[in-house]
Order: structure tokens, then C-alpha cells, then sequence
């Protein structure tokens, strides 16, 4: 089993939002994806994005407002939102109090899809 | 963009364990990895589990007590734990009164690795 630590990671600013890349983990093959924290600080907003990657979010802590295509949706702690390819996105922390975290899992589009497993365990 | 919410999915028992997985939301080939919520009630276990595939779990409420091989280590909201193939686990929560409540992807072992992408954009 391995750990990873969002409040010990290496992180870097992307703007006002700070980065926690994976790859500093150095995971190689084992993950079928890239993957990140990021945390946008109480008020703020990450830069508009757009990238090839689809890209899936899960909200850790606080409440996301994400604004993706004409959309725009508010996703709860425990919440995730899928962005396809190429689709623009901005993060918004509306809170002006606590800062909104977030994990998020990157990929290609056309990456292998999950290979079925007959009379799969419980995995939990 | 899509929005998945994990307090209206659809859920069902194993043991103490509440599970919504991700195939609910039929996402085809979209994402190279199966996903689901679960939720340790308070005092409470999940069945210790053992699978083929990788499974990345990422907090987001409450903290988790995770036995994984001869290890056990405590994973704070916000913080992620990877478990190998066959690697039989446990997910513990120690608080009396708040659930836990976790993400996990999971993958068989061997799939596509990510595509490095030149030139990328910041991606948050």
C-alpha cells in the first residue's frame, strides 16, 4: 500500500490556485491516468483551462462552482464533475472563508477502457 | 460537463458498507478505470477485500484506518492510498460519530499508461 498526503505534497501556483502534481510519486505505469490536487484559496478562481485530457474531479473539501461549456454547476464535498476533451473550465471557491480542494484524474481520450472481471469480489 | 453526486446515488450493502458504484452513470468507454463511492458507518468495517485490479482511494470525509498487507496507516480527509493487485485490505473508521466516506478508481493491472502530452497546458 502506498499513501499520498495532499498536505505534505510538493506543491507549485498556477496562478492563484496551487498545484500538487502526482508524478512527483514517481507511480510510473501503475496508474492508468495522471493525477493532482489543487486548492483554490477562499474567493478565488482557477485560470480558465481547456486541455485534450478528459479530466475527472472530485471535491475533497468545500463546495466547487465549476463553469464548463454554457454550464454552470455547483458540486458539493464528496461530489465530482467529468469534463470531456477540450471542454474550457473555471474552478470557483465561492467561500470566502475556507479554501476548496480538489483531486483530480486526467487521462487521453481513447485510453484503454476497464476490463471486465467475471464474478468480481466486493471490492470495497 | 457531468456532475455526479454521492448523496443521491443509488447505493447498496455490502456488510456494513454502502456502495454506489459508477456504472450507474453509464459512462462507457469514457474513463479508463470503474469508480465508485462507499461509506464506513461510524465504529465501523469494510469486509476485508482482495481483487485483481489496483484501487486507488481518495478520503473525503472523515479519516480512514486502512490495513492493507502488513501495514496499517491512518489516511486524513483530502489524502489518497493506492493498494497493489491481490493486496487484501480493510478500511477501518475510528470516529464514533461521522461517517466515512471514500472515492475509489480501480483498473485491472497492465492498461494503457497515460499519454505525455507536449506542450501542456496547466490543466487545473
Amino acid at each position: 500500500m502506498r499513501k499520498f498526503d495532499n498536505t505534505t505534497a510538493d506543491t507549485y501556483a498556477v496562478g492563484d490556485v496551487e498545484v500538487a502534481r502526482w508524478e512527483q510519486y514517481q507511480l510510473g505505469d501503475l496508474m492508468p491516468f495522471n493525477a493532482m490536487w489543487y486548492v483554490v484559496p477562499p474567493g478565488s478562481s482557477s485560470p480558465v483551462d481547456c486541455h485534450p485530457e478528459l479530466e475527472l474531479s472530485i471535491v475533497v473539501s468545500g463546495c466547487a462552482v465549476v463553469q464548463g461549456g454554457d454550464d454552470s454547476t455547483e458540486v458539493e464535498q464528496g461530489g465530482g464533475f467529468l469534463l470531456e476533451s477540450e471542454e474550457a473550465h473555471m474552478v470557483r471557491n465561492r467561500s470566502t472563508e475556507h479554501p476548496l480542494v480538489i483531486f483530480s484524474a486526467y487521462w487521453m481520450p481513447g485510453q484503454d477502457a476497464p476490463v471486465a472481471v467475471e464474478g468480481q469480489a466486493a471490492r470495497v
